[in-house]
């Protein structure tokens, strides 16, 4: 499964990814976050530090709700599992976000300390609208 | 607990909430949605066939992400439980929220033999950011 050709301008867009994890005691847990699709994953950016990370490490389950910013009533929901957690070496991936939805070419709300990871989210299953 | 004061402009705001509630298999799923604060209840809209439904009705966490629409770098996360959901009796709540999110007195989307729902979140807990 991969996403539905007439919803991968979703992902091109500054459209922010409501992505939804599994918490500790099963309830659900869920935040925006910057993605990025290069034609096999979703991918975000994390902190070692956050819920999301630890939620992931035992759980990979996801889902991600994204609506397009120039159609609310156009939305599509990906499901899958994060398959790979790689760290976010030089932070070259969170830059490269800070560009697409900020135009800035370095992330600019990092702090010292801050262990950044890339999340890479395999599609599994999905469900659109509009 | 209810919602922070600073972040309370948020719902009255035509922004979307991304439910999140826990699947047959404990995963997550995620979809946009209208949303209402009446001061106690955070509520939403939704049919007796969808998913969504059927998984409050087997388990109440629920997890919904919102950003402030003239803002996106200001959010909150509202944790809480589904503690009653209730008949949309002549679709009254529906047609409020058409009337809060596209300025229509009667939704427009209706289809005939839709049994329609008002969820009723009660929130236990929260993160924001911005």
């Amino acid at each position: 499964m991969t996403i539905p050709t007439e919803y991968k301008d979703l992902l091109d867009k500054k459209s922010f990814g409501h992505v939804a994890t599994i918490g500790p005691k099963g309830e659900p847990q869920s935040s925006p976050v910057w993605i990025d699709f290069d034609g096999q994953y979703v991918k975000f950016s994390n902190l070692k530090s956050r819920q999301k990370f630890k939620n992931l490490e035992r759980d990979p389950r996801v889902s991600i709700s994204l609506i397009d910013p120039d159609d609310p009533y156009r939305y599509i929901e990906i499901r899958g599992i994060a398959e790979k957690i790689e760290d976010d070496e030089g932070n070259a991936f969170i830059n490269e976000m800070a560009k697409k939805y900020i135009d800035r070419d370095i992330y600019p709300w990092h702090k010292e300390g801050d262990e950044r990871v890339v999340i890479f989210v395999k599609p599994l299953a999905n469900s659109s609208m509009g």
